[in-house]
């Protein structure tokens, strides 16, 4: 069993130790956070969309494997591709809808509701990332903040599309 | 498709755009992620709870929309006098409590609580704005982090009524 | 009712007055959210793993507790003893799994998943208390994070004995 972990201190990117407070643990944790609440919300759905979120969990999964090694995430530029004409889908679905709505109509749009939200808090500690990055000259894959962003948006559909 | 969003900047008060780790985004994420919860509470409830709880909603709505807007929330003294005054109720029937509570006797009573826990952690965040704001010399209406402070206890109190 | 909860300002360690962002709150405010959690979890155990949750639950409270008193946690030592050698259990029992499992089996496994998330979110406000704690040469009992961080590994097998 590690000591280190005892005293605060992590293997970050690239097996460097840091500790568990730095941009980068936290990033990878709220990651891990919004992995977890998927996985609430894919527990009521059946076939098509289980398995759609079950993508997404692994999406989230390599994701944080790719922040872990410091290197580009593989799938990504399709996997945003896949995202935007998901998105494209529901905007043709549902138009440019005028009306607010006020959550609390059944638990799977409750939990797919908690997904969005998960996505903006993982959004958040993201882009402090990003700065922490480039500002010490290290690598951060764009695509990743980009996917996050789509994936918050497609909630938000799958949100109001089960709210009835 | 904004291309803002995908890099990690958002549009934040008074259409400024501004980064997804700024105090403001983080605040009102911390807001709308109280609301999704107490969404979740809600759906448990019937009746006069359900009513109240999705007013709470609408508050939060509304408060989310007056911080966009860099102005004084319109409803804040009614409804924290509102707040107050469950607050008062509450006391009355349940004294000043000694005994500590572990939570988890049901499902709504630890849903409430999630709530409260909710509550301060989007204090936290407030706080956090208020300072950045009044440094700034920037707007900040103090009714709003009033308003969660009596949101918390309110919640303290209705996840004590369920607790059996 | 205080009026100083209106304002952002909170009685933190020791009585001292502090801001609702401070590093203790947001470390309480984390804590008292990972509780919120074990709760739900718990509520779907019966018999001997209720009573283990509710330990732990128990044992939040009193680190909360100690916290806000600027004392160590006098139960630390043996509950970390507890936790060690419940983790070694689990280890004998699972071994060194190879696999990588994506969550979403069941309520029960979503459950302790977050719980395990909780702790990673808890343990970062936690290492951000104990750098602030000495830097200004204030106490800090080392024994609540290394507890945090074998809570987090506890609930990680915790959560892949429900994976079914």
């Amino acid at each position: 069993m590690s000591d280190r972990g005892d005293k605060g201190i992590t293997l970050g990117q690239c097996n460097m130790e840091m500790s568990k407070n730095s941009p980068f643990v936290r990033t990878v944790g709220m990651i891990d956070e919004l992995q977890a609440r998927v996985a609430g919300a894919r527990i009521l759905f059946e076939n098509k969309k289980n398995v759609e979120f079950e993508q997404i969990e692994k999406d989230l999964y390599h994701i944080m494997g790719s922040l872990y090694k410091g290197m580009k995430w593989e799938e990504g530029e399709g996997r945003i591709k896949k995202m935007e004409s998901e998105i494209e889908s529901y905007g043709e679905k549902f138009g440019n809808p005028k009306q607010f709505l006020i959550p609390g109509k059944n638990e799977l749009e409750v939990r797919i509701n908690l997904c969005r939200t998960g996505c903006r808090l993982a959004e958040e500690e993201l882009v402090l990332l990003k700065e922490s990055q480039e500002k010490n000259d290290l690598y951060f894959d764009g695509n990743i903040l980009k996917y996050i962003n789509k994936l918050s948006t497609y909630f938000y559909w799958g949100w109001r599309e089960n709210y009835k």
